[in-house]
């Protein structure tokens, strides 16, 4: 199969385009690595680098600071969304929001600053949307961490083309229940494990969420059971019952410290921990970060969801999500993209890096 | 495959263990049911039908009164627990409890009387320890009702070699609480239907069973959820939760009453029965039963678990347990059955049948 040829001189529009058009399923991005590393590399002025369907590309140019621009290039899988399609201002299509206009104005500031006023490290990376096992972002820091090293990073994740800053830790956990198995004729000789559970869910209804405001931004938290399973058979009393739950968590508690609520939470059950990611500060109090908040000017709004800007800020590197789109829109079948979103990135992008 | 000889000049002790010793697990009875009809017919005085694994042998004496006398021969599966080993007075081995002693008595009384005080029906019959659909007896009742047709009618299920008379109905329902689905990292744009099914289970717990007397025997119900299941992914709020609950009914309900029941119980949410099986009044006031349990005396209990006696009762017969083996051990890997039990049992039939 030939390289897509990316026309680097369009707009972004017509290149969010272009890149929507390749189809790229998370762990199915060898198309779209090899088109954006072709036209990189056709640049001439940066550094380009290769590692799976992940691509690095850098200036050197010796400038006071490095800022990191990063986007992933898979997509959720196909729903009878493709190819794209273009009407009354908004470009529709899958990966059009999640995030390929990102990744389009992470293209065009690559082709059109060559000499930008900070050094720039553009990061464009597989297998986000799927098990944190495969994310590139993740696997470059372990092998490669000296690509990622920058004082700032933007994560071009749609969020409506203003800044969403830090972001919310995830954890997951299960509560156990336990009873004593029995033949439902004679229950009284048992002990029914998924009646015990009513109480665990009942915590749960009655759970009201922290909403803490940090660096001016008000993050809200949640616990939700995400599953609950139990039963044998038909005819007998179960003795577990299983609730899973999944605690967000606001970037000022810690993963320790998120474990230890959800175990004082559910004190009298049996919890385990099965999965955790912590969340991300907005350190909009770091200068890097601050300079560029002023320049986008408007309101910064807390993210919600787990992104990577996390992964950055684990590597003690301010990040923020910038990107078009409406993040309520990933994942869903009419995703779309305002091409003023995608305008206003590049614009903002442009004028903060030629200042 | 020849088929195997059964020796029913042996004393039932003796039958039991050839019976344990001819593997038999449901749907794998051919073997068993060729060798009970082949003794059966050898013996000269029955009329012998074989329908399927289902084998039926009748006198025609002309008497007033015709009881069947029934086992199964299938049992659940093996479990390390053959062949049979006979130990202090107890016989073990999978089946001997649950229910080749019944079997071999019934066996026993078929060679020992032929000419009984009353016209008898013996049944054996496949698949009782599986779903319903397969059911020997279900079958024959079906298939030829004719072969059924009694006054009375004892079912060799172990019951401690005493009476447990009728037996509770079962039903099964689920219920079912729907929400809206949202992402977790912003739960309160949706319904957490695991959350809602928190006072479904609270309403289980606070369950107190109805215990009525019926012919002085004390019923005991049952109200359970035998599994529980909700849940889309680890960052999902679930829109569905669902409970399955088995109902244990005593028999002074039907079917219907006992499904107003478990729908007035969780009036407000969406209960949908899913199975449903009748009680079997115990029918102690009817003469057949009352002769037979004046003479086998001591205490008549009720029966908890449902049983194929409900079959009968379906038909207008009634019907009782009557077995040696403690029911709490069937379907346990170390069943077992003492020799007493079988012995008493075959006693109390002999005297009735030749009174």
């Amino acid at each position: 199969m030939s390289t897509h040829q990316l026309n680097l001189t369009a707009d972004a529009v017509s290149l969010t385009r272009q890149l929507v058009d390749i189809e790229s399923v998370s762990l199915q991005e060898q198309e779209i690595a090899d088109a954006v590393e072709h036209a990189l590399r056709g640049l001439g002025h940066l550094e380009v680098a290769r590692h799976g369907n992940n691509v690095v590309a850098r200036t050197h140019l010796g400038r006071a600071e490095r800022v990191v621009i990063a986007g992933h290039l898979d997509t959720v899988p196909v729903n009878d969304n493709l190819p794209s399609r273009l009407a009354d201002g908004v470009l529709h299509g899958l990966g059009s929001c999640d995030m390929k206009g990102g990744d389009a104005v992470l293209l065009r500031i690559a082709a059109t600053l060559a000499e930008p006023n900070r050094d720039l490290t553009f990061i464009l990376y597989e297998a986000e949307e799927i098990a944190a096992e495969h994310n590139g972002l993740r696997r470059l820091a372990e092998s490669h961490p000296e690509l990622l090293a920058a004082d700032f990073a933007i994560l071009m994740e749609p969020s409506n083309a203003s800044i969403e800053a830090g972001c919310q830790g995830t954890m997951r956990v299960e509560v156990r229940t336990t009873g004593e198995r029995a033949h439902t004729a004679r229950a009284w000789r048992g002990v029914n494990a998924i009646h015990k559970a009513g109480p665990v869910l009942r915590r749960l209804e009655d759970y009201v969420p922290r909403r803490p405001v940090i660096d001016g931004l008000e993050y809200h938290e949640g616990l939700n059971a995400v599953a609950i399973r139990g039963g044998i058979a038909g005819n007998v009393l179960p003795d577990e019952c299983v609730v899973e739950v999944n605690f967000r968590f606001a970037p000022d508690r810690s993963e320790a410290a998120a474990a230890d609520f959800v175990r004082e939470f559910f004190e009298g059950y049996d919890v385990t921990v099965t999965d955790s990611a912590p969340g991300a500060l907005p350190g909009l109090d770091l200068p890097a970060a601050k300079a560029f908040a002023d320049l986008v000017g408007g309101e910064v709004n807390p993210k919600f969801g787990w992104t990577d800007v996390a992964r950055f800020s684990a590597l003690g590197i301010p990040a923020v999500n910038f990107g078009p789109g409406d993040p309520m829109l990933a994942h869903k079948q009419e995703e779309h993209v305002p091409v003023e979103h995608i305008e206003r990135c590049e614009q903002v992008l442009t004028k903060w890096l030629t200042a």
